[in-house]
């Protein structure tokens, strides 16, 4: 019989189809191919070829040179600028404002060959430092609201270029899904007075069968109500509703985990595609008891269809018990 | 400059990014390749590879023979079933139920090589009346609280058969994102004592910058913040929340002005996978003064990355004016 299941967050119901459970041979693989450094602007000694940078990570040279271990630089094609005025304005019964905000890259690697996965403990606890800095830098323009870190790894995750990097946009709005978590959190704890998140810890943690990793600080799980296969969630186990106050250890588990749980699935789901996002609280707002920052991992196996852009419901072949073990028992 | 532009129903900003303005051209093309008619179990005279249909429309020969020009059958792989109790229960702080529900496969066309817009219009009409035959018959089940109506065609879009066909799914609660844009269009009521679909049709009329097309009792936009290049909607002129109480001349206007949208569709992007949902009120609810059925018609063109679904945010390279412009003048 297949299950709904309700994530006790965005409100949002999901189908686990558990008739058709599928295991991690049944998907299509769309393995990551190389296609070479020969062009690639974000490789070392070709500074050159990128916007100025913004941070970056260095034992030696002056910036914009080599000599860097990452990198952050103004996205070539933005999204949104940083200049100009919001200017907020109606088109008849329509609202509208421009495009201002932030859209930067982070060159996680000099060298052109490696995934996230094939870097160093001390090199993807970087990526979440330079997110932290960044924040720390962006939020003094109060204009900008939201800032997100993301990755898009693999050409069917979005990645229009192969060497490994991240992003981050700021916003001048807190957008919908965010809102949606925050509201959703709050009536939860109108209700009870404790952080959803927290609960969800503090089950996962009790119960085991969708508990990915656990360290100190952090602790990965599958969560109840995936809308993807291998969706995986890595969470602080400290309530901390900004990520950019989290404290140094918080900052170097999340690394060492993120970079055990991308080993992982890229050994059990033969390196598929795959999206990273770090939801937290936004930039501007005071410290929430509500709102629990934390990074969500999703491998890029099924397409989302006319179903689940309809209806904002998804049909999920794989429990997440039984994606959880496969990602617990990969040694990597 | 790029614009930040909101959904006056669903609350979702979309990023407009003028800069990069993307024409037709530019889109990768994905082009619908036919595989052949050898084992598809939708061809006429293999209705034994289906189960049973629960519906025909044909002009001779008995249910499950050919004859057919119209079938509707349950899918062989439901991600719902009608059998059971939904049995609603906790799982401690988590919510589930019985996946119970209906999913249904509408067949179009006995032929195999035909897409949706080389049919008559007779033919992509009955489509809409099936979809009301089978909600007439579903919501008798008072289970059922929502009926959708949805289309992936070609693989980018999420089919797995190439056959051209529908899907119905009947569901026990009313989706997240039906709830969403029916609380949405409340507010605006609240507000305005006005329907929000309603003010969009009468704006879009006057400025005539986003029509696609008109006729005596429809109309296809394309909206004002698209999440997707080159998104359009079909709405009813004369307010009516429920597709099932549609008069008989607009649901004729409907499969006419939707044969014409595909095959502009098909002119103007070469041929691209798209998705087509209908969104409707809630099968047991009463009439809705501030909900307006519709259907979205989305071209699989871009792909849906980290940004996207960690905030829910959208960019879209082509502006809705452009698109709807090529859309328009397209000779089919």
């Amino acid at each position: 019989m297949p299950e709904l299941r309700r994530d006790p967050i965005a409100g949002r119901w999901v189908i686990i189809a558990t008739d058709r459970a599928k295991r991690p041979a049944d998907f299509v693989r769309q393995p990551i191919e190389v296609r070479g450094a020969a062009n690639c602007p974000f490789c070392e000694s070709r500074e050159f070829k990128t916007p100025p940078e913004v941070l970056s990570y260095r034992t030696q040279g002056r910036p914009n040179e080599p000599g860097w271990s990452l990198r952050v630089i103004p996205n070539k094609f933005p999204a949104l600028r940083i200049e100009g005025d919001l200017t907020r304005q109606g088109d008849g019964m329509y609202d509208k404002m421009n495009g201002v905000g932030a859209h930067e890259v982070l060159i996680e690697s000099p060298s052109h060959d490696l995934s996230l996965g094939d870097l160093s403990e001390k090199q993807v606890e970087d990526l979440f430092w330079a997110y932290r800095d960044r924040i720390a830098d962006l939020r003094k323009d109060k204009r900008l609201r939201y800032i997100i870190l993301f990755k898009n790894h693999g050409e069917a995750a979005g990645a229009s270029l192969e060497h490994t990097h991240s992003q981050l946009i700021a916003l001048p709005v807190v957008p919908k899904r965010a809102l949606e978590e925050i509201d959703g959190a709050r009536k939860y704890y109108d209700f009870k007075e404790r952080c959803v998140w927290c609960d969800v810890i503090r089950q996962e943690l009790d119960s085991g069968a969708r508990i990915v990793m656990e360290s100190d600080h952090m602790v990965a799980v599958a969560p109840y109500a995936p809308r993807f296969p291998f969706e995986t969630w890595i969470l602080p186990k400290v309530h901390c509703s900004h990520f950019e106050n989290s404290e140094i250890a918080t900052v170097q588990n999340l690394g060492a985990m993120t970079r055990v749980l991308v080993r992982k699935m890229e050994k059990v789901l033969e390196r598929p595609p795959y999206n990273l996002m770090v939801h937290t609280a936004p930039v501007q707002d005071p410290a929430m008891p509500h709102f629990h920052w934390h990074m969500e991992v999703i491998p890029k196996l099924t397409k989302v269809a006319g179903f689940e852009w309809g209806t904002g419901f998804y049909i999920n072949p794989t429990p997440p018990e039984e994606a959880a073990a496969f990602l617990r028992e990969a040694r990597v």
